[in-house]
């Protein structure tokens, strides 16, 4: 757990977040909180709840309104992550689904939703109509890189400026709601308010990046996820639009998105193109300038420990192995 | 067109609302643009919106504020109409789904949690933490309500005090803030905002009562769906209820749930046996108390031309053919 200890300042206050999100599980009806207990187990890195208290640092540190959002912003997350599934579901087993499989769909639908709920009820509880439409305008924002990614499935004309603004909503959008919604919770002056949320914006782009980089070149056994899922999904990351780039027309993601039949074989020839070629070198020059982004948003601001907490995060992101 | 013209007072500011609902079309996606025509057309009673409208009359009857309200219920009722759909059609297509049925199951969740950020968005533009949390909370209770509706469908086990525990979750929770959130965002004083949430709340259960009695009885050319859909997806309704109260052990409705085979003839002496019946009646009592005790909820109030048309609204949804 190398990342979690770089929380600094804030990482012990980490855990009033679990007990705010562990709240939520209290709820009357016996398959509902089954189903919660399954949705909210695992953690993970709790990244974005950490960027909202170190944010925070900048202002008046109020723990509870901080806590509220920072819950709020990881249970939005999940919410979403649940929808995801939902769609992601849906792609891999086209034409083949059980009816235990549409069951557990349906109910995903109602947990997102259930998730949505609590999340907006706790960016109600920071107290700021201001966090609130922040927190609506992000989800906005999700949604439709998400739809733009499930729309543009296996479209082939797809450039790297899509994938940079479809990431961009995806994923760092709610990175940067994360550092500004904390900074405006505990009144940061504007100017920090801007840097902070700059410096998640760019944080953010760079994790997705180097997830997207994961998707081609990580262990299988640490993610837990074939190699290459995204481009059997039919989604153009930043490796696979390089090497398109490099031979447009005719290539071996065009071939294996018009593939009728051996298919397996035709990912296999793509993952063997993007591991040979210099496509993940390139991606990772592109997560870097992001980084360069994230630190040069910040570096006005005053030197404290979060601010060196904030400093080291993208190195301890950058280096994950899954 | 009955209903419409029984707006009374507020009738006129309706087409404020509309164009509120109207601009969330204004999207850079093309396919999310032409999603969300299909799905805002039609239009419907807005009775929600109008109750909120009516509401804001008890106080200070700020427009723009009370029409963000309106736009707001009237989209999370949207939503969770779409992520009903999903559901709905998940049930109703078990075991036989197309790969295109999959594709617009997930596009359905993303367009509605498109809404629910629009929806998010309006509320918060009210400009009141407390309608924001009204707005969350009622999520909440619509989203129990379904997922107990989901998870207890062919549970020949539910009683009526389940049944009314549902509904009030399911839809008039959702009546009852829309009463409850325009007399708040009006500065009413707080004895007419719980008299308005508890008059909304009652009409509420009436509306759909009085829905799940034409489910039985209606035209299914005026409705759009065939009698004893509810039935069909295994949802027992209080006319269901109270059949089965009335022959405890074996009915038609737990020879229905058990049938492997002949279900549409097992369907057909359910609806016999309903309609034969005084259960129809008796659930018709049913809406006329929850009638009652809407209009002895505002009794109270000062007697104003919106007061005159809540009184006249339940008669109107009571006598609705579809």
């Amino acid at each position: 757990m190398k990342v979690q200890t770089l929380y600094g300042p804030v990482q012990d206050d980490l855990v009033f977040v679990e007990r705010a999100i562990d709240q939520i599980r209290e709820v009357d009806l016996p398959p509902l909180a089954l189903m919660l207990e399954n949705v909210l187990a695992g953690g993970g890195k709790r990244v974005r709840p950490a960027l909202a208290l170190l944010a925070g640092t900048f202002g008046v540190y109020d723990l509870e309104r901080l806590v509220f959002l920072a819950a709020s912003i990881e249970l939005l997350h999940t919410a979403t992550l649940v929808h995801d599934d939902v769609i992601d579901n849906a792609a891999t087993r086209r034409g083949r689904p059980t009816a235990n499989f549409l069951y557990n769909n349906a109910v995903s639908v109602m947990i997102g939703d259930f998730l949505f709920a609590h999340a907006a009820d706790l960016a109600a509880r920071v107290g700021s109509v201001r966090v609130v439409q922040l927190f609506s305008r992000t989800l906005m924002r999700i949604v439709t890189g998400e739809l733009d990614q499930d729309t543009g499935a296996f479209d082939a004309s797809k450039r790297i400026s899509d994938y940079l603004a479809r990431i961009g909503g995806k994923t760092a959008s709610l990175f940067g709601t994360a550092c500004e919604g904390g900074a405006i919770a505990a009144g940061a002056p504007e100017e920090y308010v801007e840097r902070l949320r700059d410096y998640g914006f760019n944080l953010g782009m760079t994790f997705q990046i180097v997830d997207d980089i994961l998707d081609f070149s990580g262990d299988e056994a640490v993610m837990g996820k074939p190699a290459g899922s995204d481009l059997m999904q039919g989604t153009l990351t930043l490796p696979s639009l390089l090497l398109m780039e490099d031979a447009p027309g005719d290539n071996v993601v065009t071939r294996l998105f018009a593939a009728r039949r051996n298919k397996a074989q035709r990912l296999q020839d793509a993952l063997d193109a993007v591991r040979s070629s210099d496509v993940l070198t390139r991606s990772q020059a592109f997560a870097d300038e992001y980084t360069r982004r994230a630190l040069a948003a910040i570096a006005p601001l005053p030197d404290t420990p979060a601010k060196r907490t904030l400093i080291e995060l993208p190195a301890a992101l950058l280096t994950r192995e899954s």
